[in-house]
């Protein structure tokens, strides 16, 4: 078995792993996340930096989003001039980029990573969650760094945390879906794929286009859901799978899902309710924040099918490495 | 001739119309914009409101850009809460999401657009820039309303205004690089493509991704400069073109062509300087901000001539119209 598929269907036991690693960063740390938090990170990192940036800012906090290229050779266009806190993610903790922008902004640093590493080391403070992947793809270690920083977040601005328990249990049941998953894959052999997805959602709209692409090397687009009539639906017909990720959907989904329908492409929708759609893989209702721990797997759970449809190795993509540097 | 051809053309007069408006604005109105400022728009006019927001950051103030749909469905998730100004933009002033949007905060509202319209009418402020467009794909509008609201911003942030004679010319000048695009895609039938740009160009490679797909209806992609060696370079191959706009490269820039030419791409570097690549467009030393007004009008002309290599009609391309309305 592909280690990439063992590891994505370890989504549940990593929310446990991540829970741990939470507790364990509390009893060893004083330390409250302030409001105005810069998050960095490259790739899929950056794509998770995304949610916790939105997150903070949902919670009543400041939290801006950057690549770690961007922080290091453009900040001045990004608003980033006086954060309290700077959090840097990446997976090996040995992405150059990601320990070069640590010194970017003069801050206190923080670290996000699945091991003791340059980066948790250089760091002021170090979340260490050891949901460890031997696949170059990163799968389910971002839900797991995504719960583990959203209980520190719930702690830090007095909000209750999440029971660990019930969000792995979720996990497991969503991931009952993969026989469907599959069997999409094989009845629908779509060219192109456009990922959507609105406020929390969107980032892992973006982290599902990454996924085809890596696993899949495949034409995959994301866009916040609405934005992608303004011009990008032009590459949708009947050979286009669109993804609509949603939590509680209303009219307008349905009529983007008609809209794409009468250009001949497939909609599959994963949320709280049907739009609709030629697929759709039904959810449970879950605080918004929590939604993206169950809409990834099964995202991923799609690139993976597909690349194993087109006879591809998900576990090692030509042209990538599990540690970028330069 | 194609109206989008005639019109991508019309870049010099763009900008003498934008520097008309923008007089014309500052004579009629006691206003100067604020420090904290959230841009909004759809498809490109989203992508316009990136570089006004990054370039408010960049003269000192904190630009925030996003979606208009984002706005309006959820705005909890963005740094949003308490600006100064929303600046709403839109070619038509009838794009539904645009107009919905300036309700969407309750603070003073700037409409940017091409006619006296709803968007207008409705808005606070009203900067009219008469760059009128018969093709669906927004050209020469973009760099006249960039520029005008450019100069705005120079006004009120105490900078000296950019001479626009100059600045006509030197798009007159990048224009006469019209043959070389042209044999580009006549030379090398790419498969897909992928922009790249760092700062005040990101957006510009995410311009010329979504005008590739309008009048192409082609596999384009777009990510700031350097992330994109973190994944996302899995799909480039020898069908491969990347377009990487830079100002003033530097070594990275030279090593990250080399990587793509290792993988069998062409790279396409507009800029400054040249970085080893394949193909490459020279530049005059011109203030960062406002490269954009010159790197547009070359990746226009470049999706305009791979749409005509593709036998598509540019001017009305499948699925879109010209104002996006529910």
């Amino acid at each position: 078995m592909h280690a990439t598929l063992r590891e994505i269907r370890r989504t549940p036991e990593g929310i446990k792993i991540a829970q741990r690693a939470f507790e364990e960063f509390v009893t060893n740390n004083d330390f409250l996340l302030p409001r105005e938090v810069v998050y960095t990170g490259c790739g899929s990192s950056y794509f998770l930096s995304q949610p916790l940036a939105m997150a903070t800012t949902h919670r009543g906090g400041r939290g801006v989003a950057l690549p770690c290229s961007e922080l290091l050779y453009s900040r001045e266009y990004y608003p980033v001039r006086e954060p309290e806190l700077l959090v840097s993610i990446s997976r090996s903790g040995e992405t150059t980029e990601a320990i070069n922008a640590l010194q970017s902004l003069d801050v206190p640093k923080f670290a996000l990573t699945a091991y003791e590493s340059t980066l948790s080391r250089e760091a002021d403070y170090a979340l260490v969650v050891p949901a460890h992947e031997e696949s170059v793809v990163m799968t389910h270690s971002f839900p797991a760094f995504y719960f583990a920083f959203l209980q520190l977040l719930n702690t830090s601005f007095g909000q209750e945390t999440y029971d660990a328990e019930m969000a792995s249990e979720l996990t497991k049941e969503i991931l009952k879906n993969e026989g469907y998953v599959r069997e999409i894959t094989e009845e629908f052999d779509f060219r192109n794929v456009i990922f959507l997805g609105s406020g929390i959602l969107y980032p892992v709209a973006l982290e599902a286009m990454l996924k085809m692409k890596e696993m899949a090397l495949f034409w995959s687009e994301a866009y916040p859901t609405f934005e992608v009539r303004h011009g990008f639906k032009s590459v949708a017909d009947d050979g286009t799978l669109v993804v609509l990720l949603v939590n509680e959907p209303f009219d307008w989904h349905e009529k983007l899902t008609e809209e794409f329908q009468g250009q001949g492409a497939r909609v599959l929708t994963i949320g709280n309710g049907d739009t609709g759609a030629d697929y759709f893989i039904g959810f449970p209702e879950v605080d918004e924040l929590l939604s993206p721990i169950l809409h990834l797997p099964l995202i991923q759970l799609l690139s993976y099918y597909k690349a194993v449809k087109r006879g591809l190795n998900p576990d090692s993509p030509r042209f990538l490495s599990k540690v970028v540097k330069w």
